[in-house]
């Protein structure tokens, strides 16, 4: 696609009041999100209202013209990197919160709103909202919903899915509508709320949501436990979960991912910690240490070598500071590295981190494993550089072997940054091809001109 | 439709081992729900497996035979009557219980199980599956998906679309597919799990379901509070849905239903009471006390009258036989009463209730309403003669009245039982013209044939 000047006129045009960008150095921009792939978009238009999305997305189905919606570009697979060029849609001035709602847990906002302003907004009531993906400080709702971003939270709350009760949207063929409602029940007509929900904004351009609240936990307390070995951490989670406290949090990381964070902070971890959980629990101040002690029990399996608790804002702090700077590090490591985000069922996660071990050394690729446990989603990163091809060839075999592997444990290839453009080609691993079908039949329902961000999530549909 | 004796014969052939039955005696048993609508099958399929169904739906998609899937037939809307004859499937032998995993909470089943039967399973683990409509001694598991029942406890705990991880199922074509997963997390291609739980047979049907466990409370507590107005009471669910603690149930009455129950049980209330809210409470033995003192401090708003709690299991059971007995007695005053279950945001329903007296009023119906208040989901009951054209003519205009008060209120016009046959003409009223029309180009995709329950959940498809 390449937009003629007289096309680029006729867009200006159409959407006076929203901003229309074309020179080389705004479009790089919005060429590229956290995964690395870059594209060129042919033009970049920022919104202000619905209107104005209705307008746009017309324009683009009469023009066949590629549109891509995107917020602050934190996805990690490619989703908003406009590959087939064409207009990418910046939410950026969508950002406003339209209602908080204490009586009835909800609030209504736009999606460019970041994920950390619905947390303060909510946090003035005393609520909260679930999701809360690691880059909750500058990525936002609308980005969470269309990958269903989760975050460490999601073990005990659930996923945006759980978490929104209804939308406004603008579908493939620039006409609005709503669906859902403002309440926790409803059962009028099909969901279309979760349908868009994961979709990568490959069905509709999502203009509203209403979030569900959570009340906030009076108060909180943070742990971290070392075991020996692997195998020990991965029991623990496992036990963990078959009691009744759910933890808030419950975090993991391998040897090799406490490596990594040892040389950039000052942990002073014994020798023999080969793997470590992070874990919040929340409850009322009389609740509380009662909690705490059923987890710390569950926790103390064979290979539990240290039970450290966190006693104030500053060690809570520090303990958090080191699962988060675990990416970056990581990066600094291995700039162009693997990262996946499979899951498997929470009483697998000991074989399948003992198989991964394997299949690291079969392929000789380091590997390094941290996540949120609790729901079985495990980062798996591959340091690789993609300059050494030899290298790269073992780090796909790898990976091909720990998708086969997940789905073998009945796992999924993804739990949360989703599909975008970098793990289409696995897809159809997991999803029949009866599903795959109907997924491309509905998708042309929603999006007859195919103009919403193609190429992202499914694969092609080869059936014709 | 009505069904060729060689059809007929081609059918039993292609079933060997399913039970087909025609005669007048057996088909009447499948001809009605809990609507009080009846209407005869063509005959009843009653298979084992979901190779039988697969074959079934193929024949009926040839021979362009409506199949209307059910279980026990306690729905209250005629979702499962077969208006238009053709085949009903019953699910009652396709009732297994497949798998309980207690470290990955969750648990694979048939359709046929009932409600009772999974929580007694889950149970012998520590773990129960939320939904608990009324009728969870017999309904099915199939019945409960269909319609994304929830019962009480869905206040806190989340309707079946919260409490399902993937599904399989057979689309209208007779293709079994798969969706979701067995994790509480996921995220490859679109959600169509969601889409088939509360589609009430229109667009697949559901072979087997993987439920999401929850750990079963350490104890709970059992409150009967009285109010000397339904606006007071009204007022505390608002205060008590405001706080962080929610309860385990909040189930509320007005004073014509509190009148109803005490003539068909020992209640003695005082005569002042003119509203009753019945909660529960869950927790550990350590927090119990406070989250109980939590919802007190709530609930005793200008004009509570008496707070009883529940002090062993005969007075819980007592307490519960109140809240059990109401639609039995109501039958009984009003055996043909219209039975709605709309929804509004909690703030909303001291209005909602005010507005309805005068509704009643005017058009001179008896109304009576209960219903899980903290959801904001309220039965309410026009108690009619439905030989009484007069009273009946009134009936509807109140109802009319009553669902466009819910729709300005920004509620939701059902919350758990559905659309089914009774209220598909007001559903247009809710849904946008954009949202339905991808509703029924959904229908399409999922049912080309549009044999499965035809006539159901969305009106009719009048654009062509």
């Amino acid at each position: 696609v390449s937009l003629s000047s007289k096309q680029l006129k006729s867009l200006t045009q159409l959407i006076p009041d929203g901003e229309v960008q074309s020179a080389p150095h705004q479009l790089v921009a919005y060429s590229y999100d956290n995964s690395r792939l870059q594209a060129m978009p042919d033009t970049v238009v920022i919104p202000h209202n619905r209107e104005e999305i209705i307008q746009l997305v017309k324009w683009c189905g009469v023009n066949k013209i590629p549109l891509i919606s995107r917020g602050h570009g934190t996805g990690t697979t490619g989703a908003t990197v406009p590959v087939n060029g064409g207009v990418v849609l910046s939410m950026e001035k969508m950002n406003r919160i339209l209602e908080i709602s204490p009586q009835n847990r909800f609030m209504v906002v736009e999606p460019g709103v970041t994920n950390q302003q619905v947390q303060d907004a909510a946090a003035e009531h005393g609520f909260f909202w679930p999701p809360d993906p690691t880059s909750a400080a500058v990525c936002t709702i609308g980005g969470n919903l269309a990958c269903n971003a989760s975050g460490p939270r999601g073990v005990k709350y659930g996923s945006p899915r759980e978490n929104v009760l209804g939308l406004e949207a603008v579908n493939g063929r620039g006409e609005p509508f709503k669906t859902g409602c403002y309440t926790t029940k409803g059962v009028v007509g099909y969901d279309l709320t979760r349908l868009l929900i994961g979709s990568e904004g490959t069905l509709a351009v999502i203009t509203q949501a209403t979030l569900k609240l959570q009340p906030l936990p009076q108060t909180r307390q943070t742990l971290r436990v070392l075991y020996n070995s692997i195998q020990s951490a991965a029991k623990a989670v496992s036990r963990i979960m078959a009691q009744p406290v759910i933890p808030y949090s419950l975090e993991f990381m391998d040897d090799k991912a406490i490596q990594m964070i040892s040389d950039y902070s000052q942990l002073n971890l014994p020798d023999t910690a080969r793997a470590l959980l992070l874990i919040e629990v929340d409850g009322t101040y009389s609740t509380i240490a009662d909690s705490v002690e059923a987890i710390i029990d569950s926790a103390q399996t064979e290979g539990c070598i240290d039970v450290f608790r966190a006693n104030s804002t500053e060690e809570i702090e520090q303990l958090w500071k080191t699962r988060k700077s675990l990416s970056p590090a990581l990066r600094k490591v291995a700039p162009k590295k693997i990262n996946e985000d499979i899951v498997v069922p929470v009483s697998e996660i000991p074989l399948f981190l003992q198989k991964v071990a394997e299949i690291e050394v079969q392929h000789g690729v380091t590997i390094v494993n941290f996540g949120h446990a609790g729901n079985g989603n495990l980062h798996v990163n591959l340091l690789v550089d993609p300059d050494d091809s030899t290298q790269m060839k073992a780090a796909h075999l790898a990976l091909a072997a720990i998708f086969k592997l997940t789905l073998e444990l009945r796992g999924t290839l993804s739990g949360e940054h989703g599909i975008g453009r970098v793990k289409r080609e696995y897809v159809s691993q997991e999803i029949d091809a009866v599903a795959m079908r109907m997924m491309h039949d509905i998708k042309h329902v929603l999006d007859p001109y195919h103009i919403l961000n193609p190429g992202k999530s499914l694969p092609d549909d080869t059936t014709g």
